[in-house]
């Protein structure tokens, strides 16, 4: 497979998809979240050939995404677990999974996730955590930040984004 | 560029990649959100070579993510529009961005996203729509949905998730 490079674009979504965007690695990142931690149980879940998902697991290893984990921890001999910023992940995997259970998902969804403490079904949604409010195209804008290194090839529209 | 197929992963992650997880695809439908919206602008944009584009766009049109503008609407000639679909991805691109804010982007976010009422900086979260709770490996776990149309190749642990 051609890995992309997006180094050129100076945007978080890009950089975000240089550690996680390619085939597999959040499949992977979810069965982590699953309790599906060593190389067997990977292998078997997701159907993916032992070199590409040895491939895989090094580059979230070099990326700091997960580790391996101690002798005795989790299931199994040998295995790999989430650090921090693996953990972090768990936004992303979430809002993928609630925009499948809505759109592809035409007779409902295949997995469903309840809150621990009354069982009721988990509807995943954004929001601002400074204002509570839901964050849609249509309030809020992009501006160039703090860690804008030059000024952008195309400037960012500094309007609300259309609708 | 291989193209993998989830399709036969019984998950509504494994779908969503199906439609949006190609290199570009996000890259795409944040420009449209930012009112990036012709060939000639997308292809400038991102620096990617125009058969992938064609291609890229093609499929999005096909999976009902984007259509084509109407003529006078937006900026340009021709050009694409996300339709509710599309727009529904939205929280994706929000989730994906904050977390490369928070772990790629050590100088600072390059972009900054502002809530047009007031100005503040939003911080995207995701939480629970019925309750408000943040949604956290700890407190869901995941349960065999509707949607499952047969006994799952690996169970999925139905105990909370581990840490």
């Amino acid at each position: 497979m051609k890995k992309e490079n997006f180094a050129h674009l100076e945007c978080s979504l890009a950089r975000t998809l240089d550690v996680v965007g390619g085939w597999w690695t959040l499949l992977i990142i979810r069965d982590l979240f699953y309790g599906i931690d060593t190389f067997g149980r990977l292998c078997r879940d997701l159907g993916v050939a032992r070199n590409i998902l040895a491939d895989r697991l090094s580059k979230l290893q070099e990326k700091g995404v997960i580790e391996k984990r101690l002798p005795g921890e989790g299931s199994g001999q040998g295995g790999y677990r989430l650090t921090p910023k693996g953990e972090d992940l768990f936004q992303i995997v979430m809002a993928l999974v609630a925009w499948g259970d809505r759109w592809e998902a035409p007779k409902g969804p295949p997995v469903e996730l309840r809150h621990n403490k009354d069982g009721h079904r988990a509807r995943p949604i954004i929001v601002c955590a400074e204002c509570g409010e839901a964050l849609t195209p249509k309030n809020v804008r992009p501006l160039r930040g703090p860690g804008a290194r030059r000024p952008m090839a195309l400037p960012l529209p500094l309007r609300p984004m259309k609708k």
